[in-house]
């Protein structure tokens, strides 16, 4: 058996090939152990690190990828200036007894002549994918490739990107990879604001407004929940909220099934309350579910 | 373990579930074995049983499948009139050493709710992709399905569909499946025709026109490889040819670069030729390479 990577960054082992994860995982599994993968593109936070404990607890491995993938990104997004750290992210990963480190190159997983594109269909095509054409094609193609490429037991993904989470399970469960795909709860700040590499983007003012976004959405999944008012009527509210709270663009604030994310047309089904609304040149996203806890 | 599935038809065990075919294959692998896949759509002719054939040589185990995939055929296309027979099948099947049949049902493939598309880019869009929308990635859905639910060592195809293969194996290489793509020679009659299942819905009349089709081609790559003519000129003797030998409609015929079957600029590179012509209500296709000896 030809030797696993040895490349580290401080203590944490780095695969930068597909070969190398896979030899570094064929190993665990000889010895019967079970591996999760994160996938995430680094600028690693507080809501990564549960990702990787939620992992941890899962299974007796977990592997973290880094990888910040051009093909989700459009032309005019912020693919160039989106933070990385590797050093910085792997003594984060190190400390959330993260086993391995998958950070393969662009031309390792887009080789040339690459042309191969995953879609999930109608689950992607409202809600952030109406206003980032391509970004979820970006997103299967991606995910499939890091499920295949690790063939793990259990792969984590964050609720902040909801719809993201939701494409995944489409895919995943589509095409038949024999992988569990685990939801983690939001990370936010002790103000509500859930946690993003892109909160780094926000000046100081944008960043006291940017709580509203939470807040809003929650006032939205009560409205819901309690019948006060009917769906539409708590979406209204919500819009008109969130442009008072100072938000400089709305993309959409909407009621969807939680499941398939079709519009929410009964208060008492599973929901979930989305929305992605600009501080100037940064877009955040959240969302809440209907009932609120659940 | 859960004792892999039981149901026989004749000699040959079949599995009508994901879960009983990976059953199967985990108990093959954990005795050492390896495993070769051949996707088919039934109605088998010596063409498929010598894609077993070449399996068995290459792996320990041969599964076939079965599936004729309503994903892949156009709203006007024969899928209702496509040939099935698989108490038939399974008998040649066995002959062949085949050591399971992989058969579900449309509902298993493509429960409520499924809305994922592979599609594999250019490669896929000209060809038969120009006549047939939605064909290639009919195929490359459901083959990236079968490979990530056999993970197989190896699956064959026929190079009859010449394009198709190319589909398969930019999409498997793309999405970094681990398994080996082995094209397969196409079988034929005597008198040329490359054997397929749609030969069946030949009358005896067009029966006698369609080895033109194979000779046509041969004439075209032999022109290219001589020298004789240009790559145009020799192709547009070839529809020439086709019209004059009775085909009622020509597709296309086209001189193709043999891996990204982008239009062959010279005629010393690895080509391939192609064409789709009908005869009547039945469409052929066929392919050559150039040089032909290689």
């Amino acid at each position: 058996m030809k030797r696993a990577t040895t490349e580290r960054i401080g203590k944490l082992p780095v695969a930068r090939r597909v070969g190398d994860l896979r030899r570094s995982i064929a190993g665990w599994r000889r010895a019967g152990e079970t591996v999760a993968l994160v996938p995430t593109m680094g600028a690693l936070h507080a809501g990564h690190l549960a990702l990787v404990t939620r992992a941890r607890e899962l299974c007796d491995r977990a592997v973290a990828s880094i990888f910040v993938n051009p093909a989700q990104f459009g032309p005019n997004e912020d693919f160039a200036r989106y933070p990385r750290d590797e050093a910085g992210d792997a003594a984060k990963l190190v400390q959330a007894r993260c086993d391995l480190l998958y950070a393969p190159a662009v031309e390792e997983i887009y080789p040339p002549g690459f042309s191969t594109t995953v879609t999930a269909g109608a689950i992607a095509e409202g809600l952030c994918g109406r206003f980032r054409p391509g970004h979820f094609a970006g997103v299967a193609t991606i995910v499939t490739k890091l499920l295949v490429e690790a063939q793990a037991d259990v792969a984590c993904f964050g609720e902040k990107d909801y719809q993201q989470l939701q494409v995944i399970r489409r895919v995943a469960h589509d095409l038949d990879i024999p992988v569990r795909i685990e939801g983690v709860a939001t990370v936010r700040e002790a103000d509500g604001l859930a946690l993003s590499s892109r909160n780094a983007y926000l000046t100081p003012e944008e960043r006291v407004i940017a709580p509203a976004l939470q807040r809003t959405l929650r006032d939205v999944a009560r409205r819901i929940e309690s019948g006060e008012t009917g769906i539409d009527t708590a979406v209204e509210a919500g819009l008109a909220e969130l442009a008072r709270a100072g938000f400089t663009k709305i993309d959409y604030l909407e009621a969807c099934d939680a499941d398939t994310l079709a519009p929410l047309t009964r208060p008492d089904r599973p929901g979930r309350i989305l929305a992605a609304a600009w501080l100037g040149r940064t877009r955040l996203i959240d969302n809440v579910p209907v009932p609120q806890q659940r």
